[in-house]
């Protein structure tokens, strides 16, 4: 019967995925939740609950740098535990099986690579917007080895400071943490919002699909909030497009739920300022696997290691 | 006998270099001289002084954008003449051998990756630091095939417009045209400096150059022209960085003269932004080709499309 299936495991600053998925990377069984306190044993029970004699090995997508040999987490800003802990290790240890470990959206870029909606491009540029920007880079039909933090390139010299050390990063104008933030300070400021309405008038507790809706709903300060944050989105992606001329750019993460506005606007900046013969292109598009590429991607680790090893 | 030579030719802005490089990246003959107004009369001229029954092929870098088939240049803002010209059949039917184009930063970095300061590196970003910024960039042994249009990436979101159509461009801040452009207007509002007692008083014949001698004596306004554009690289230098996580930056251009105080002071400021992790394994050094690495690596093109046919 042999070992056909493997299990992907995505670790973000707030949730946690694990699943078992098969050569073709389908999605079997999943398991879900907020990423728990004890991270180490909530890890090793999800797998044993996934586990069997037909596992290949085990995938890890975790937010943060990885080190050279890729086996432990150097820096994770929004996941501090996973650099102290050795996850690889511990759970090559227990199981016996093959254990891969890779940037989360850089697992997230290689599941759209497999399976999803990078599977038709030999190069592209994968953006997770979310509380953070993270990224992935294709070339040549494999994902780069390389660190892709693409969130804390600075598209403002004397910018805003960032938690990372560098100043007028992408993340601080772009991501739900700048977005939010920003709506804090201009409802604080006193401006006139339907906002205010929302979340029983405690605006700290706003979310960024609460904005989004607002701005469909005609909010001025909504429709900024979006409009400003997506025009910078697309100084970035015009950045990326100059850099690495790439057949597609995908984006991921929820903020993806404010196309209409958000990337809308990004696009429009990005035909801008990238390249004319660049632009035309690139297609722009969103993620086909959502909240699954990451743990599709982590899975791929096992197969895309076992094809490498008989090829 | 056999094909053992090929013919490279690095065509920038300013100057046209042509040569004739064995299969070890040896460089055998060398025609060098300002880029002539009829380009292709000239070209021509020079391969046919270079040509014999032993060249494999004609490879050329050209500054510009190329297009995905790699046989024209699409937009050359410095050199708009060879946006005109088909160079590469033109070339081909004359001489009967396979011709290759690139982009000449590209070139530049292909060629310190087989002979030069990339040789011992799986991953380096390559920037030409002249009239403008270029770049070229390496990962896991190969040449990216990619714009790496690095001097287009913009770093100040609402900063100057750039020719290119982008603002805030890097090049805009941290080339030799930026660095000239902004010592004009310094000299012009009256700034005091040595700078005014250069080529014969004429400020608008001062070069970076003389601007970097006139630093090492100690003039303030030279040291600040140099520190700033310097600073700026360093933000250019840590996006890559964080992008990339390259094993090494390598410097190239006219600008790597004044390293001293222009380069060390990007690396300072490299230093800061760059996630700390990945600044440390960093190595910043310069070219080892020099004006040598676009012939170099444009002579590469064709050997590596030789060593391609055969594996």
């Amino acid at each position: 019967m042999g070992r056909k299936y493997a299990i992907g495991i995505d670790l973000g600053g707030t949730n946690m995925r694990v699943a078992l998925i098969t050569g073709d990377g389908e999605i079997v069984k999943k398991i879900k939740g907020p990423t728990p306190e004890d991270l180490p044993a909530a890890i090793f029970a999800a797998i044993e609950s996934l586990y069997s004699e037909e596992i290949a090995g085990i995938g890890l997508g975790v937010a943060g740098l990885m080190n050279g040999e890729k086996d432990r987490v150097l820096n994770s800003p929004n996941l501090h535990i996973v650099e102290k802990v050795d996850l690889v290790n511990g759970i090559r240890n227990k199981f016996k099986v093959p254990v891969f470990l890779e940037n989360d959206a850089n697992a997230a870029a290689l599941g759209e690579l497999w399976t999803g909606a990078g599977k038709d491009f030999s190069s592209f540029v994968f953006f997770t917007l979310g509380t953070g920007i993270g990224g992935g880079i294709v070339c040549d039909g494999k994902l780069l080895d390389v660190a892709a933090e693409i969130g804390h390139m600075s598209i403002h010299a004397d910018g805003e400071k960032c938690p990372c050390g560098n100043s007028g990063c992408l993340e601080s104008y772009a991501s739900m943490r700048a977005i939010l933030s920003r709506a804090f300070s201009d409802l604080e400021s006193g401006r006139e919002s339907l906002l205010r309405d929302y979340c029983g008038g405690n605006f700290y507790k706003l979310t960024t699909e609460e904005i989004y809706r607002a701005a469909l709903d005609g909010d001025t300060l909504a429709r900024e909030l979006l409009k400003n944050a997506g025009r910078y989105l697309g100084i970035g992606i015009a950045n990326m497009m100059n850099i690495m001329s790439p057949e597609a750019v995908i984006l991921a993460g929820g903020l993806t739920g404010a196309w209409d506005i958000y990337v809308q606007e990004a696009i429009k900046e990005a035909s801008k300022r990238a390249y004319a013969e660049v632009f035309e292109r690139v297609k722009v598009i969103p993620s086909l696997l959502m909240d699954d590429a990451g743990i599709t991607g982590a899975a791929r680790l096992v197969f895309r290691a076992m094809s490498e090893q008989y090829s």
